[in-house]
């Protein structure tokens, strides 16, 4: 198989084991539910499960140890998508070509199915206690935990969304250091979760989840810079939008900071490292090299 | 002391736990830690945080591996406030004497705001894994986790805010039922989620925590009860809101469900099922009996 054969096999089963773990539509609650499945069965390509099943096999992990988080980490990006398309936030009707939650279900009943993925994530991955064999994995569990909530919180994905709503409203004052952190909080903070989850479940040690830690890092920056790159160089017709449309916002990117070509230089070096560190592990995973090369030197 | 002398005391002392996992208001993420904060800070009874540190108290619980939930299930209660209030929602402008979240804030960073409560929640939660001292307190710490998910999700908490948004627009379908599921879940689940949790952490069995939690529906019913019958008979001063302001707005409640008398009698009822329950256990709680009486039987 090619590696997009893979890709598209490994897919498959990704969304099998979401399916397993998302709540049945019954009850007196059953209309937040529905809303909450709504989002989460659009579709998206289920990078974040993908990549911590993956970095999970790449140290040695097997079983299903893992898949309460793999669920848990795509109800989270979930939850963030629904929340951000609120009238509110970013006032999206549509995304991937279907009506965005608050559209088909009402702007409260979209506001508790945001509330609803976000708890139901904390309380898949408790599921993952149920299925720890020792101390020790218990342990993990834990620890895995203390990822996912830190990653996704006021330090992690929301501490990124608030900067960037900040961002908006004072775009003279946005430096470098700003944008940083904003990429780093919102983009990169949960493949950073996925890809050390993953670790963390297979036994990696300490060192090593930090290392995994900081190639996510580099992947979550690096494909952000690549999309403020293609949002000048690509053509509508692949990007799905209006090229250009960032400039056309007023909105200070990487690019609108250094220009391509130092953008261009700056992927190539964070993509660079990026995979170093995952070859010097003492195993590889030569699917998951391949997947990070792609997510970043994509072209749409 | 007497009993509100000794009340007095114990808000004074969860204020001081709260503040101490309250998260700090920097970085470029410092708005939606000052929203989180505006709203947590505004006061309040503590009556969750109170009754979990009782109920741990009565089972012989000591130290400080409840801490970090006691701080949790505020943090729950409030983000449920800052959602609830929306203009998505209930749209409230003032709370407790105050402006509401997103008034001060504004909507985006309310919702943001919600979001970082809960999920700050888990994250507080997670800090008991480090003060467990034993791979049996770890597992009590796991299990108080699911407590915590499962009180406050789709079947808990966010599950009674569906079905009463629900019912709200379906006014005509109220039955008892679905009534005393919404007062169940909305009301009951998140001080069933305490009590639970302060049993679970001082080591009850799985047969006192059952008891627990029956106990807790009872008082979570009464207190709703109890505050749909002040709504028909208290005076407008001591409620702060107008009199009959439930049947002013064609809101389906217990009271006119079954009339007064009845209501007054499943009040009393359910509190001394309720008061049983807790001199039922080994060591008893004076303290606790008595606030659970006030709660259940205060005239405003």
């Amino acid at each position: 198989m090619n590696f997009k054969e893979t890709l598209s096999e490994k897919t498959v089963q990704i969304e099998g084991i979401l399916a397993r773990f998302l709540p049945e539509e019954q009850g007196f609650q059953k209309r937040v539910i529905e809303a909450m499945n709504y989002s989460i069965l659009a579709g998206g390509k289920r990078l974040r499960p993908m990549l911590m099943a993956e970095t999970f096999r790449m140290f040695g992990g097997t079983g299903e140890l893992v898949e309460p988080f793999m669920a848990a980490v795509e109800m989270v990006h979930n939850y963030s998508l629904v929340h951000d398309d609120l009238p509110a936030m970013d006032n999206d009707e549509y995304r991937r070509g279907r009506k965005t939650t608050h559209v088909v279900y009402g702007e409260g009943m979209a506001v508790l199915a945001g509330d609803g993925l976000l708890n139901y994530a904390f309380e898949t991955a408790c599921f993952a206690f149920e299925k720890a064999q020792s101390p020790a994995e218990y342990e993990k569990v834990a620890q895995a935990m203390r990822v996912l909530a830190g990653k996704a919180g006021i330090y992690g994905m929301i501490g990124g969304q608030c900067a960037d709503i900040e961002a908006e409203e004072h775009q003279e004052e946005v430096t470098e250091e700003l944008l940083l952190f904003i990429h780093e909080h919102k983009t990169a903070a949960l493949i950073q979760c996925a890809m050390m989850i993953g670790a963390i479940l297979a036994g990696a040690d300490r060192e090593q989840v930090d290392a995994v830690e900081k190639c996510a890092y580099n992947i979550g920056i690096a494909f952000q810079i690549q999309d403020d790159i293609l949002d000048v160089t690509g053509s509508q017709e692949v990007l799905g939008k209006p090229v250009g449309s960032d400039e056309k916002n007023g909105k200070i990117t990487y690019v609108t900071l250094y220009g391509l070509e130092k953008s261009a230089e700056t992927v190539a070096s964070l993509s660079k490292e990026a995979i170093q560190i995952l070859t010097s592990f003492p195993e590889r995973n030569l699917f998951l090299e391949q997947l990070v090369e792609q997510l970043i030197n994509r072209k749409k």
